[in-house]
């Protein structure tokens, strides 16, 4: 037997049944919690699935994450040893993304609050004209979104710098990389964009430190994981005005309970983790494509490095 | 003498002087109304002025546009016969007006009055995914500014159309051109972005009958001109429903009138005609260069087609 086992929210779930299969009719696929035999199951494609319970499975090679992010998959105890992780890589993930980017830059700079307040007083009153070319955006995470937002950003001429873990390279778009890089980055960065991804490293990475590293009046934009953000650092920075706005699309715990301050505060913009959502009709060849490989013994294509958990 | 008259609102005008004595002190300036002798002015730069007093001048040979617009040139009874007519052309114009398109269009696209909402309300619920390569935007006008628009809004993967006067070619953009053109663009247009140029041709040219041949519940977007729309029929297909929603940097009437339903439309966001703002020291020096082509008798740059009044 040959299963895939396929894990998500129930609705989600009956959607990539039917696109795994308008593909490929031949595959047997296994709906979470039903399972069948433990011993059926060699390939799982996953999101937010309980990473204990794929230690049942004793057949299981291959993990597909159903996004970008593959934090969901190293949470204790992580992925069985010997299991191949790969994440998805999706031009239209990426795209939309860069628009939550573009959105909330855009939206910031061109003092978008001020305006809104204004033709709701009914006042005609022109904002100093901001400055492009001097605003400088830090994007944290070079990854395939960091990168794609990068350049789109520099595009519009906005100075753009990259923040990785390891040295990278981007035409056009200045990089600093590692712990010793990470100050250096915040002091030039009026616009921090997080599209990191999530690792025991990352986490906590936009904290009080951190935070008072940026400019004075600086904007945040995390669009990667709730737990890359300190909740009550970034709180506090926007009370004392160290932070002059956040867009926050990704939460430590999600839904928002409703008594979080986020909801309410005034210079905070929020959307309910919906920056960017997979399409299974758009990713369901690369999962058809990956099993193919597994099947046949070729190299998997998108894998993650179990190593460092991204 | 050969004197270069500077005319806008009185604090625009002393930057304007300092900018240009900054890069030629030898200039010889004068701020309207104290123009001194009327046969000292052979040149003149500005924004909203007269035309009948531009006829007092005997040797005006130059008239230079504050802007990318000259529509305000040839209000009647339009520039003296015989004087060449320029624009401003300036980076930092076009990037600014596509950032005011940019916003508008990803505003519009990322359903953000619904995620406001329901931030207001403190629920969080996922919207539907929007599809961009799906999504078509429209952009009519297709000089420096419509262009550049609509190349940008190509490389975030929407589906882009132009529309011009005259027949032109855009790399990736599918393009109509005329009359004949005007109602089978519209047809295929989701987001409507008008930066045309105002001429006797596109007056009012947002119309009942215009915004019905747009497909049910498109969105309009206008940084061109007041005149381009028949405010009352923009009104109307809101109401409706034709039309779902509209970004105004510009009216009939600047400022806005207090009572004007634009400004308390639930569907109307405006902003006041602050898309793209000419910043002097920006373009100083195509002025510059300009009064020396006219001094030495050199081809002029940016030349304004009197005939058509673009």
């Amino acid at each position: 037997m040959n299963a895939l086992l396929v894990s998500t929210k129930p609705a989600t779930m009956q959607v990539w049944r039917e696109e795994l299969l308008a593909l490929d009719p031949a595959l047997d696929i296994r709906l979470h919690p039903e399972s069948g035999p433990v011993e059926d199951i060699t390939a799982a494609v996953t999101w937010n699935h309980p990473p204990e319970d794929l230690y049942r499975y004793p057949n299981l090679k291959l993990l597909i994450s159903m996004g970008a992010g593959v934090d969901h998959l190293f949470r204790p105890p992580g992925p069985p040893p010997g299991v191949a992780v790969v994440r998805l890589v999706d031009r239209l993930l990426t795209t939309a993304m860069s628009e939550y980017v573009l959105l909330a830059v855009l939206r910031h700079h061109r003092q978008d609050a001020g305006y809104r307040a204004l033709q709701a007083r009914r006042e005609w009153e022109e904002l100093p004209a901001p400055d492009t070319e001097a605003t400088r955006i830090g994007v944290m995470g070079l990854g395939n979104l960091g990168a794609d937002a990068a350049r789109k950003l520099a595009a519009l001429n906005f100075q753009v710098a990259g923040w990785s873990r390891t040295p990278k390279q981007l035409d056009g778009i200045e990089t600093f990389a590692g712990a010793d890089g990470l100050m250096p980055f915040l002091a030039r960065t009026d616009i921090l964009v997080c599209l990191l991804p999530l690792t025991p490293e990352t986490e906590g990475i936009i904290n009080a430190r951190t935070l008072a590293g940026l400019p004075h009046g600086a904007y945040v934009i995390n669009a990667a994981r709730g737990a890359h953000v300190v909740e009550e650092d970034l709180l506090a920075a926007l009370d004392s005005g160290q932070v002059s706005g956040a867009t926050l699309d990704v939460f430590r715990t999600e839904p928002l309970p409703r008594e979080h301050r986020f909801w309410t505060h005034p210079n905070v913009i929020l959307t309910p983790h919906a920056a960017s959502i997979t399409i299974p009709r758009s990713v369901a060849p690369q999962v058809i494509d990956n099993l193919a490989r597994l099947r046949e013994g070729r190299p998997l294509a998108n894998v993650v490095d179990v190593s460092v958990g991204y």
